[in-house]
C-alpha cells in the first residue's frame, strides 16, 4: 500500500471531475429516487439541504424548530456510563462555542431541551460491530436521542451539532426525525506518523474530526523505514536509535488511547513487518537479511526482516508481549506490504532457508513468516490485520486483509473467506478530488458479483494519509474536508452518491471543523503569509486558489532522487488545498453557461469577473514574486493565469458578438491553454480546462439553444 | 480606574486620527531628526522599515545578510541559567515554526549561527528594575547577542525573531548592530479576569504576545464585583462561592506564574478592595459595611469592605499571608479605586466610628484603611501598589501609585515622592485607534514640568484590559495588535512618535503575533462565520472591514441597565476589530487625493475600487442579513455604506469633470452622510468622514493644486 513501489497500480488522473457525467449521475440518482424507493430514502435525497455528513440512513423533516437559547441542557438517562457522560459534557461546551452562548442551566435540569437515553454501557474496549445506531427526534418543543449504546449516542450528539444553525429568531435545530446506523462497521483513517512524526495534539484534532464524521477507527502507522515512534521498554534501542528522539511514551499512548475511545474511536496499531522496516534495524541489525549499518532519515542500506533465524521470533514475541498490553484493541496490523525480495535473493542463507523448507519462492517464505507471527499474536490475544500481500490460504479466517489494490483483491479474500477493508480509492495523500474519492465503493466493481454472505466479509474500508509530503503544519488541509466523503462513503446508504449535495454539504463540514479546531484552512493563510512575508496578500491568494498540488504520485519524480525528510515543506505545493473549490466554481459556470447557449448572463458575468481579475493579477502579484525565494516558482504560474484570463475574455467577446472566433486566434489560445496545463512549481493550473472550452465554444457562437 | 462610575472621567473622541497632524507631526520630527539628533537615533528613524515593535533605542544599519538555512544554530555561552536556556529552545522552536525550517544541527554546535553571551544568571524572583539591556550585532557570518542578564537575552531573542523574512534567496535577518535598553522599568498589562474568566491557556498565549513587545509585568486583576478567580484553602468561601466555579487553583497559578518567570514577566496581583469587592461577600458577607444577601453577577445589594471591625483586619492578614506566598512578586495591588461612599454613609455604626477617630470623611477612613492593611502587606515582606485614591501622606514612600485618572496625578504623586505607573490612556477596552495610545506618554502634560529627580520616580505604565465585554473568544483581538503601541511607547526613546512608521510596523507584528498563537485575527472569522452561519461570507467582510466597536463608555447604556455578563457577546460589535485598518487606508487615500489638487490618478483609482465595492456591497450582503438574527441589526449599517458608496462616486464623477456639485446636491449627500455616522448596532461606520470629505471637496474641483 505505499508509494515507493506501488505507484505503478494507480493510473493518474489529474482531471478535474467530468462534469456533464456528474450532472447525469445526479439526474440519474433524482429519478431513481423519485421511482424506486422507499418514501424515508427519498426523504433523504430531498433533505440534501440539512448541512449533514455522512448523511443519516433515514431523514424525516417536521414543522418548525427548536430554538437554542441560554436555558438549552441535556438530561442523560437510562444506564449510566462515564464516557457518555464526558461525550456530554464536550457536546455542552461544542455547542457553547459553535453559538457563542454561555449556557445558565446545570446539567440535568428537570426541563432539559435534550434528553439522552441509552440502554447498556460501553465495552471497556471497544469492539468491532458494536451497535451504533441511534434515533434522534427533534420538535418545537425539545429534542430526544435514544441510543442502543453510548456509542450510538456520541453519533447523534455530532448529529445535533451539525444541524445547529442561525435563524432569523435565534440559534436553532430544524424539527427533524433521524433513524441513523452505519453501513460498515470499520470505517478508518490511516495516519502515517513515521515519514514525518505527528505530535499528540495534532493526532487529537484529527480525531475530534474523525468523531464528527462518525469515523471509528485511527489506524496508526507507527513505524516504518523512516522512523519507529513508539517506546518500547523491552527493546529500548528501537525508539532510541529509530526515531530520532520523536517518538510517543508508553504514557502519552495510554492517554491518548483513552481520549480515542471517549470519542468512540478504537486505535488500531500498525508496526509494518517484514518489510519498511529499516528503522528496526537501526537499533537491531541482527533482525536484517542484509548488511548494515542503517540509520532513519538517511539513505544508507535498506532491508527486510530475516525471517529464516529463530531469533527473529523470539524478538516478536517479546515485542508482540509488551505491544499487546500497551494497544488494548482486538487487532493488530503487522503490515506486510511490499516486500522486497531483492534483500531475501541476495542472502545466500535465505534463499538455503528457502529451498530446506521446500519452498517455491520469495512470498511463500513471506507466507512462512505471517504464519509463525499469527502465532505469536494469538499466543498475546490478537487478531491479525494486514495490507494484500499476507493473504494465504494457510492463515486462519480470523484475519482482516487491507485491500490498497482495488475491490478486485477485496473480492478474492472474501471468496476465500477472509475479512477485508478497502483503502485503494481512499488515499489522501494522491491529492483526488473529494469527487473521485466519493465515488469509490467497497461494494463496487469485482466485489459487486458476491454473494450475501460474501459481501458480508466487507467490513469497510480507511482513508490513508501517508506522510512523506505532511507536517504538523499541513497534514490537516491533507486529510480534511476531503476525508468527509470517505467517511460518509463507510457510514451513508449505498445510494446516497449525488456529488454536488456532497459538495454542498462538504463546504458546511469544512466550516465546522474549523470550529473544532482544525486547521485546514487556518494552516493555508499562516503559509502563504510565510512565503510572502508580507500582510496583504489578496493577489497571491487568487493564485493560490486556482491551483492544486500535481496528482498520485507525480511529485516524487524519480529523477530528483530519495525523499529529504528533513527539508521544508513550505512551498506553494504544501500551501494550496488538494482541491480548488474556485475551480470546481468557475468550471460549474462555464459549463451552465454554455449548456444555455451562451444566454445564461449570471453566469457569464460571473465568469468575467473571475477572468477579469486573473488577468490582472500578475501585474498585482509580480512584486511579491520577486522579493521571496519561496515565491520564485511561481511567477510562470502567475503569468499563465494572467493569459488565461485574457483569453477567456476573448472568447467571451465573441460569444458576446456572436461572432465566430478564427480558426488561428483559437489554435494560437489554445497552445496559451496548453502551456498553462503543463506543471510549474509542482503544481497545476486547474482553471485551464473550462478556460479551454471557452475558446472552443467560441468557434460556434450562435449554437442553437 | 474603573467604568462603573468613572467614566466621566474620559472625553468621548470617535474620530479617527487627524490625519494632517499626523503628517506635520512626522514632518516635524523627521526635522528634528536631521537637525539635532545623535546620529545612532538618525539611523533608528530611517530604519523604520525594519519591522521591530517596539523599536530599540539605537540600530545601526550593516551590509548584506545572514542566511537562516537548515544549518542554524544556537550556542550560549557566559554564565549558566535554565531559564534562558529554555528561552533559546523556544526561540529556536518558534524560528521553526515561521520559516517552516526543521533544523538539522544540534543546539550548542561549535559553528552556532547565534552566539548568545549574558553575564549573570537571573534572580530567582525577577525584580523591578534589573538589566534589560541586550546587544545584537548581526553579519553576514553569524549574529552575537550579548547581555549582562538573561533578561536582557531574551529580549534581543525577540528582536531577532522580528527580523526574519524571506529574501530573494532564503530566510534572513539583515546586517545590523543594535543596542537596545527599555526607558521604562515597568511596563505592563492588565488583564481584568473578574468580569468574564479568561481561561490559563488564553493568558499564556497573551503573555507569549507580552513578551514578543518586551512588556515585563502581568497585571492580573483577580477580583472585582463579578467573581473571585483565586482558590483561598484558607477562606474557600471566597472562590466557592465568589466565582461560579470558574477560578484558578493555586498548583494552576505556581505553574502559570513560573511560564511568565520563563519569558521575563512578573505576574503582580491584585485584589481589590474596600470597593469592587462583592465577590468576596458571597462567601463572607460579615466583612461587608451593608446588608447582604450578597451573589456574584446577580443585581443583589452593591457593598464595600468595613474598615471599622477589627475582624476585617484578621481576615485580612491570614489572607495576605496566604496571597503573599503564592504569589512571588514584591508587590501586591490592593486596588483602592471608586470606594462608594454611600455605603459608608448609610451605616450608622461606621458613621459614628469617622467621628470617635476624628476623621473628616469617608477618604480619610479609606486612609485608615489601606495604613491597616499597608501594615499587613510589610508584615508579609510586600510593597503596596493601588490606584489613584490611594494616595495619602501617611502611606511610605515605598507604595507606587498606578494612575487611571492622567499624568497629572502622577506628578503630583512624584512630587510628594510617591513612584507611579500610568495607565490612563492606555485602556485597551475603550476601543481607540493605536496612534491615540500611541500619543500619550507618561512624560507627558503635567509629568513635563518635573524635576529629574521627580521624573526617575515615574516607573512606566500599564495597558488595561477591562473585561466587562470581552470573552476568551474576543479578548485577543481587543488586546492585540493595539498593545504592541503601549509596548512601545514603554519602551522605546521618547521622540519614537511617527505614527505612518508606527501602524507600518504594527501591521508586521500583527502577523508575528498570530505566528506565535494569539488569536486577534482568526477570531473574527469564526465570530463572522458564526453569525452568517455560510462558507461564503465576503460580503459580510466587506462590512465588518470598515466598522468600529462604539469608543469609550459609549457601549454602555445606562438606559438599558446593568451589565448582564452571562449575555452571549456575539454580535458585530464583538466580532469587529477595535480599529478599521481599511478605513485608515481610504482616508489615506482620499487625503492624498485632495491635496494633489484631485491629480492623484493611483489614488483615485484606488478609491473608486473601495467606494463601487461598497455600493455592490449591500445587494450580495442583505439576503444573509435576513437569514441570522446576528445580523438583523446590521441592516441600516449595510444601507448606509451602499449609500455612502455611491455618494462617494457621484463625488468623484463631478471631480473628474471639473464641474463643481451644487449646494442642494451636496445638502443631500451631507444628510446621508450624517446617517451614516449615526451609531447603529453599537457600531460605527468610520468610513463616513472620508467620503464626507469627498463631497465637500466636489464643491470646488478646480482648486489649483
Amino acid at each position: 500500500m505505499e508509494r515507493r513501489t506501488g505507484h505503478e497500480a494507480f493510473q493518474h488522473h489529474s482531471n478535474p471531475p467530468d462534469l456533464l457525467h456528474s450532472f447525469l449521475t445526479t439526474m440519474r440518482t433524482l429519478l431513481l429516487a423519485l421511482a424506486f424507493l422507499p418514501l424515508a430514502v427519498l426523504a433523504t435525497a430531498q433533505q440534501s439541504q440539512l448541512n449533514l455528513m455522512p448523511m443519516p440512513s433515514t431523514v424525516q423533516m417536521g414543522t418548525g424548530q427548536l430554538a437554542i437559547t441560554q436555558s438549552f441542557s441535556v438530561v442523560v438517562a437510562g444506564a449510566h456510563d462515564v464516557s457518555l457522560d464526558r461525550g456530554v459534557e464536550r457536546f455542552v461546551a461544542q455547542l457553547s462555542a459553535q453559538t457563542g452562548i454561555p449556557f445558565r442551566a446545570k446539567p440535568g435540569a428537570a426541563n432539559a431541551a435534550l434528553s439522552v437515553h441509552v440502554d447498556r454501557g460501553r465495552e471497556a474496549i471497544q469492539k468491532l460491530g458494536e451497535n451504533e445506531s441511534y434515533e434522534l427526534t427533534i420538535s418545537e418543543t425539545g429534542a430526544k436521542l435514544t441510543a442502543p449504546t453510548p456509542l450510538g449516542a456520541l453519533y447523534g450528539l455530532q448529529t445535533f451539532l451539525q444541524l445547529v444553525q442561525p435563524s432569523a429568531t435565534s440559534f436553532a435545530v430544524p424539527a427533524v426525525t433521524i433513524k441513523d446506523q452505519p453501513r460498515f462497521p470499520w470505517r478508518g483513517l490511516l495516519i502515517d506518523v513515521s515519514r514525518h512524526f505527528i505530535p499528540l495534539d495534532v493526532l487529537k484534532r484529527n480525531v475530534d474530526g474523525m468523531a464528527a464524521v462518525k469515523m471509528n477507527v485511527l489506524h496508526w502507522h507507527l513505524s516504518d523505514d523512516q522512523g519507529f515512534r513508539v517506546e518500547s521498554k523491552k527493546f529500548p534501542k528501537l525508539h532510541e536509535m529509530g526515531s530520532e528522539g520523536l517518538y510517543y511514551t508508553q504514557s502519552e499512548i495510554r492517554e491518548f488511547i483513552a481520549y480515542a475511545h471517549d470519542r468512540g474511536i478504537r486505535v488500531v496499531p500498525e508496526f509494518d513487518t517484514p518489510g519498511h522496516s529499516r528503522s528496526w534495524f537501526a537499533g537491531y541489525p541482527e533482525l536484517a537479511s542484509g548488511p548494515g549499518p542503517f540509520q532513519v532519515n538517511a539513505e544508507g542500506p535498506d532491508a527486510v526482516t530475516d525471517p529464516t533465524q529463530e531469533n527473529t521470533y523470539k524478538f516478536l514475541d517479546k515485542f508482540v508481549d509488551e505491544m499487546a498490553k500497551l494497544f488494548p484493541d482486538a487487532y493488530f496490523h503487522i503490515g506486510g506490504d511490499e516486500v522486497n525480495g531483492k534483500f531475501w535473493d541476495a542472502n545466500p542463507k535465505i534463499q538455503a532457508f528457502i529451498h530446506a523448507h521446500g519452498m517455491k519462492n520469495n512470498q511463500d517464505l513471506q507466507a512462512y513468516y505471517n504464519q509463525r507471527l499469527q502465532k505469536i499474536l494469538t499466543k498475546h490475544h490478537k487478531l491479525m490485520l494486514g495490507w494484500d500481500e499476507i493473504l494465504h490460504p494457510d492463515l486462519p479466517k480470523t484475519i482482516i486483509i487491507q485491500s490498497w489494490r482495488g475491490q478486485e483483491s477485496l473480492a478474492t479474500a472474501a471468496k476465500q473467506g477472509y475479512s477485508g477493508l478497502l483503502s485503494f480509492g481512499y488515499y489522501l495523500d494522491l491529492m483526488w478530488p473529494a469527487a473521485r474519492h466519493y465515488a469509490v465503493d467497497p461494494m463496487s466493481g469485482a466485489a459487486a458479483t458476491l454473494s450475501p454472505e460474501e459481501k458480508g466479509r466487507i467490513l469497510g474500508g480507511e482513508a490513508c494519509m501517508w506522510a512523506e509530503w505532511v507536517t504538523p503544519e499541513n497534514i490537516d488541509s491533507h486529510i480534511w474536508p476531503r476525508n468527509g466523503v470517505v467517511a460518509e462513503r463507510l457510514w451513508s446508504p449505498q445510494d446516497v452518491i449525488n456529488s454536488d449535495s456532497m459538495y454542498a454539504r462538504l463546504n458546511a463540514l469544512s466550516l465546522h471543523l474549523e470550529s473544532l479546531g482544525l486547521t485546514h484552512r487556518s494552516a493555508r493563510m499562516h503559509m502563504l503569509h510565510r512565503m510572502a512575508g508580507t500582510e496583504d496578500i489578496s493577489s497571491l491568494r487568487v493564485l493560490a486558489d486556482v491551483v492544486e498540488p500535481v496528482k498520485d504520485y507525480n511529485r516524487w519524480d524519480d529523477a530528483k532522487g530519495p525523499i529529504d525528510f528533513h527539508s521544508p515543506l513550505t512551498r506553494m505545493i504544501d500551501a494550496v488545498y488538494p482541491e480548488s473549490d474556485v475551480a470546481r466554481r468557475f468550471g460549474n459556470l462555464v459549463q451552465a453557461y454554455i449548456q444555455s447557449g451562451f444566454k445564461d448572463q449570471a453566469a457569464e458575468a460571473q465568469i468575467r469577473t473571475y477572468l477579469t481579475t486573473w488577468r490582472d493579477n500578475d501585474a498585482k502579484l509580480h512584486p511579491l514574486l520577486e522579493l521571496s525565494f519561496l515565491l520564485h516558482e511561481a511567477t510562470p504560474l502567475s503569468e499563465n493565469l494572467a493569459a488565461l484570463g485574457a483569453a477567456g475574455l476573448l472568447a467571451l467577446d465573441y460569444l458576446d458578438k456572436s461572432r465566430p472566433s478564427s480558426e488561428s486566434w483559437r489554435a494560437e489560445q489554445l497552445a496559451l491553454v496548453d502551456r498553462a496545463k503543463a506543471r510549474n512549481a509542482d503544481v497545476l493550473l486547474v482553471v485551464a480546462p473550462p478556460v479551454q472550452q471557452l475558446i472552443e465554444a467560441s468557434a460556434n457562437p450562435a449554437r442553437p439553444n
